[in-house]
């Protein structure tokens, strides 16, 4: 095994126990990125140079008995909407191609803190605005989309590019391409990590969070982005725990093996011991228009200036959405934000009757690159985009925390992932659920060689 | 003195020491109404019978030695705004003719469970939206306007007909009238108070908060309404104390004798040991637009329904602004929301260097009724109602707590405000400074016989 193929987890273990250098373990990464790079697009930027400079500080660092902690020497990737000091930011868009970012955002600086070693900035759909990241490809199978927006750190973390990545989620744009992709994706409880210095979509729904390998390797990702050593304890036993199963929504629009490998996932729950719960998911005919109501005009506000100064630098898709936000009425608007209030009473309910709510991450693998709707068994067509927004958008709306992990795969070998939701900051069920069942059901391949 | 002229806490004293019974003093308040309201128009609903229940009820509790607090038997009014349990909220419109409300609101709930008397409920500007409360006369001069849109609040106040009384405030709207009618109002910090049953004007300004004779009656509820038994302790010395006075905005475009009694009493504040900071108003020129970007388009939100379906129940000046909220974008209330939040922030900063602004309440005292507009001396001519919400507004934006006090009065005895303003969830330290003036400087006349 390389060490670009270790977990987190069992880097910082071989790191502690100087079995592994992170000079050695920085190298092997960065040999990785330069052997499938050219393939898989998913880096907008590689500083292989600083990288290597911050691997000998960290090694150097716990030579003399000074260890940050877990994070300490392993070697990450930001999506490129995050500022890091000195780098360009530039959101995969030629309107940002002379951005440089004067100082580091506030996940930057913690990660920095924390001794992680920053490899590069990651491809992102255009501004956030989009689900496939067109310029990145999938790790599983070329001709197939990276998902989106966050595309780059979840194709780096599934092909050893990254030992572990940030990313954003504003209509799932962490969880869908970690789904896509076979690898963890949290996006935690609004306003839990700060976002200063991270481009914004659409400010009421934006969320920063981390792409890893596996639960545990999220938990200490997010223990660093919040200012703690070490992650919740784990348990294995999930006797006592109360995992909802919806009975609308989220299981409407599936392909039958993202049900079939779902609903296996969740019986695997039950023999934890996991108490399942039949439940429904409220007001759940205003979810899209709620997601669409709130994040079309807020991102339209964000660009105002250079939609009107340089609108000839936007991709195609992007530029109509943002104009799209500019014919929306102040009462529309409002109508959004008044259910989602609506939206975030029912949900605290019925986060009151379980302690997470357990169900597909997306309604289907990734779809073919160019690929722009699909047609489900009922008739309906749907865009590509609707329907990776459509089961993460619940998360965005109410804020709660939501976490996709492997759970199977599909006819073709592509990977399927199951969400889970908790209660606002209470992302410790949330991942203690996730880890009690990569435990007991370890997804293949973490790491794949592109085909 | 008769006992509907006593403060909340004289009136709280003395029904401790068994020297007044709750019915003796609730009965004087009454009767104070029955003398005073064919002229005042202060109430919309007087609730005789259940108010001398109520006084009864405490009455016995109290010989019974399991008395509530300083409220404990003390009659007060609410704006017709706020739910109480079985009474109609009418909010003073003909829209509202069938409403009876089901369930206190939780401010009525709170006031319930401290013991304090409902006498009834008073006038606001019809859905609080507007400065004047037409309905309702200044309590010392019914040539003039009560203010609003806590009019009716203010106004039972001064004159006698409730020992204190609660209103509501989006852009002044307990300050305005608070100050025009020589009583002191408390506009606390944002989401302090629980809007829950309170009609709502902008959810995103609106506040609850008390009308009372003296700061320390202001103390005595807010106590209640947060539900602690007692105030904060007084301290008449204010030294180490730092009051930031504005060199902009505040100051302008306000009439001289205003100017002259607000930097009087700021004078005395000096005298009290306080240090006075001279300060910039941050983002002034954005205050008024940010104020009403906000309020307009919210407003409309809220009528939605009945502005369609009853237009002509709805008074032509209130009708004609919710319509006009129908015409805002979305982009610019989401550009009202993005300045208040650079707002929010350089105020944070300027709060970091003083303790409390002092300013004036409003920019002139209690218009003629009928006067329309203000021409000030630079020539700028201003609408009233612009210009009682320009110095209110900064403190709805931001959310940071504001007190005003009476501080002197012009030429023909009408009564001028002076208004502190203070860090978030610091109302402390705004009622200490509030409270030490009032001791220095006792204010005339708190009891009104009307002319």
């Amino acid at each position: 095994m390389q060490p670009y193929e270790l977990s987190l987890a069992d880097a910082a273990r071989a790191v502690a126990a100087g079995e592994l250098s992170p000079v050695e373990l920085t190298d092997s990464v960065l040999g990785r990125i330069e052997a499938v790079e050219t393939r898989l697009q998913a880096y907008v930027t590689v500083a292989a140079d600083s990288a290597r400079k911050s691997a000998a500080r960290a090694e150097r660092e716990i030579a003399l008995g000074r260890s940050r902690g877990p994070l300490h020497g392993i070697p990450m990737g930001l999506k490129d909407l995050i500022d890091a000091e000195g780098m360009p930011t530039t959101a995969s868009s030629h309107v940002r191609a002379d951005h440089v970012a004067e100082r580091d955002s506030a996940v930057a600086a913690r990660l920095s803190e924390a001794g992680a070693v920053l490899l590069g900035k990651t491809h992102t759909h255009e501004f956030a605005y989009g689900l496939t990241t067109p310029q990145t490809r999938n790790a599983w199978d070329h001709s197939r989309v990276a998902g989106g927006s966050s595309g780059g750190s979840a194709v780096a973390v599934a092909a050893g590019e990254a030992t572990f990545a940030l990313g954003t989620d504003t209509g799932g744009s962490i969880r869908v391409p970690a789904a896509l992709n076979g690898v963890v994706g949290l996006k935690p409880t609004y306003d839990l990590i700060p976002r200063r210095g991270v481009t914004s979509l659409s400010w009421s729904l934006d969320h920063v969070g981390p792409l890893t390998r596996t639960v545990r390797d999220a938990s200490l990702v997010l223990a660093a982005l919040v200012g703690r050593d070490r992650p919740d304890p784990e348990a294995g036993d999930l006797t006592g725990l109360r995992v909802g199963v919806p009975r609308n929504y989220y299981f409407e629009r599936v392909t039958p093996e993202v049900e079939e490998s779902v609903r296996r996932a969740i019986g695997q729950l039950q023999g934890l011991g996991a108490e399942l719960v039949d439940v429904e998911i409220p007001l759940a005919h205003y979810i899209q228009a709620t997601q669409w109501g709130l994040m079309v005009p807020e991102a339209t506000s964000y660009h105002e200036r250079t939609l009107r100064s340089v609108p000839d630098l936007y991709t195609a898709d992007v530029r109509v959405l943002l104009e799209a936000g500019e014919f929306v009425s102040a009462g529309d608007y409002l109508r959004a934000q008044r259910a989602r209030a609506l939206m975030r009473e029912a949900w605290a309910q019925l986060l009151g009757h379980v302690d997470v709510i357990a169900a597909p991450a997306v309604p289907m693998t990734a779809a073919k690159a160019g690929q722009d709707s699909v047609e489900w068994a009922d008739g309906t067509v749907e865009s590509v985009s609707d329907s990776y927004v459509r089961l993460s958008a619940p998360a965005n709306i109410t804020g709660v925390p939501a976490l996709t992990l492997p759970v199977g795969q599909d006819h073709a070998g592509m990977p399927i992932g199951m969400q889970l939701m908790g209660r606002p900051l209470d992302e410790a069920t949330v991942l203690r659920v996730g880890r009690a069942y990569e435990v007991a059901a370890p997804a293949p391949a973490p790491v794949l060689a592109p085909s």
